[in-house]
């Protein structure tokens, strides 16, 4: 039985926004499976922000992805057929898979995951996936919240800014989130418990994070960058943190950003800026999803995911971490669950 | 008996360099003490420049100096008259003391100290003194360095510059130093023994920093900002650690001055960016002066003092902090060594 496997390759480097034409949609049939492979049929795709980077030839934290591959992305999906002792059909694994039908490749690279009881699949790829790890570790590890603080949050409606806030309550904070609609807005105050929340795009932030962080900002959990990361640097606390987890602000970018007016606060208030990502904490992914399912189990962590059926829309559907249309984990469905 | 006082104060806050009628030297008739009170001739006041932070209303660690009153500055003297047990008459101290000829006022404020034997007042106003901890608790504490590592710091011919380089060599690390003249890179290289020099007056620093650091940089002590800070950026390594310990290139500037283009790279590379001041480090002053100390009894640290005399020339002595006019310690004679 030969399969075919839609697969989507970097044709070119996107300029601004992905378009029409920087990918393109190819048709394979599956190789055979050698000693130790597994065929995997992919059942969601993650979208990232990270996924604009790797498409970009800029300094960053693994190579790019070549013009020609297969674009690469985290997935979810069940093993069909196995040549490898610790993986049989029907496991589900999540891996690099990358944006298309299949992965045919070792096993090494396919990890074999279990929801919890009553935990929908969809969740591995977000609250209980590396999105949630991020918040996890980027918060705690790197934020260091202590009990009172302030913590404000950048993409607050987004995958990792949702845990965030949720996280940072969890911990006695007081939780301020930054998003792009009155939708979000509403979404993280009166339903995931932040205490307040700036819609950017119709207020001015520096002004109402004033408003919102009378005692100033202790921890900030950076997704975003730009004007917002300024605005969050104007009223930063002496011995703040920022965990600087993304800059989505830049990533489309076609000409040189500089960095925030406000750097000199950086050094004025004695602040510590770190850069992460979540592989750093690898070994560490245990303690965290312990946490976090247990939280969401409890009821203290709620989460969203935002599905769009069909490979074929992935590129359409990345745009959207831009431009704000969606409201927490965007996945896209590969295929139906088992 | 009474004095003649001369005190530089603080007329309008300067736009740009420090010009004629920022500040206004006044004569006054010193007050006579009160009980704890000393009255401290100066010797030597440091000009640092922070000094020029001070003279603006910018986001600062310290509030800024208010407008009519003496220029905050760091003095060594000699204490003429105590009401206070802890301190007598012939007593070397230093202090917050300001640009004037004598400090009158709570003995608290006027900490006595000791030349090591062999070793000139000047001293403990540079190498021994907050400049010389400065680069020992930044370097060490916050940069991290490892043996074989590759550290660069700008502004290497002052004061504080020139003393990380040496404790970076004694750490077994590879220094390069980045200063404004070929002279000061002589300097550095020839008697200091950073294992390379670069003239940014005269050179492409992003391109001489990857001729000297093949391997990349580890550590950035940064005391300058700006364009220099931007070139270490771009060549900047996995995990790399940044003490920002100043940013004079802006401390002049009269429009608002962008962060870093290669801001991005503190998350590219997660890099850790700490701001801080040396008054952090205070309860482990004397780990940092023994060390030191111990460094410079045994010819492994050498240091240079640029001494200008009289208290008068101070606001126009300041500039060369910012023009590049000294190498080694700035300081100003006030009346001469006891």
């Amino acid at each position: 039985m030969s399969h075919i496997n839609r697969q989507w390759r970097l044709a070119k480097r996107p300029v601004g926004t992905v378009s029409t034409g920087d990918l393109d949609l190819r048709e394979e049939t599956l190789p055979p499976l050698g000693e130790g492979d597994v065929r995997v049929r992919h059942i969601y795709l993650s979208l990232d922000p990270t996924n604009r980077i790797w498409m970009s030839d800029m300094d960053q934290y693994m190579p790019p992805v070549k013009i020609g591959d297969v674009m690469r992305g985290g997935t979810l999906g069940v093993v069909e057929e196995s040549r490898h002792n610790d993986l049989e059909a029907g496991d589900i694994v999540s891996g690099l898979g990358g944006w298309q039908d299949y992965y045919v490749g070792p096993a090494k690279y396919a990890k074999k995951v279990t929801a919890p009881p009553g935990i929908p699949l969809t969740a591995l790829m977000s609250v209980l996936g590396t999105t949630g790890l991020t918040a996890y570790f980027g918060l705690l590890d790197i934020g260091k919240p202590q009990p009172g603080e302030t913590i404000v949050v950048s993409a607050a409606a987004g995958a990792v800014g949702s845990i965030v806030g949720q996280i940072a309550k969890i911990k006695g904070c007081r939780a301020i989130g930054i998003a792009g609609s009155d939708d979000k807005c509403r979404w993280i105050t009166q339903d995931l418990g932040f205490d307040g929340a700036i819609n950017y795009k119709s207020e001015n932030v520096k002004q109402r994070l004033g408003d919102l962080c009378p005692d100033g900002i202790d921890v900030d959990f950076e997704n975003v960058g730009g004007d917002i990361l300024d605005a969050v640097l104007s009223r930063i606390n002496l011995n703040a943190r920022i965990a600087l987890c993304g800059l989505i602000s830049s990533y489309n970018a076609t000409a040189p950003v500089p960095g925030p007016y406000y750097f000199a606060n950086i050094l004025m208030k004695r602040v510590t800026v770190q850069g992460f990502i979540i592989m750093d904490f690898a070994p560490r992914f245990a303690e965290g999803v312990a946490a976090l399912a247990q939280w969401v189990a409890d009821g203290r962590i709620k989460y969203r995911d935002h599905v769009v059926s069909g490979l074929e829309n992935a590129p359409e559907a990345i745009n959207q971490l831009f431009t704000g249309g969606n409201i927490g984990k965007l996945l896209i469905q590969v295929s139906p669950e088992p």
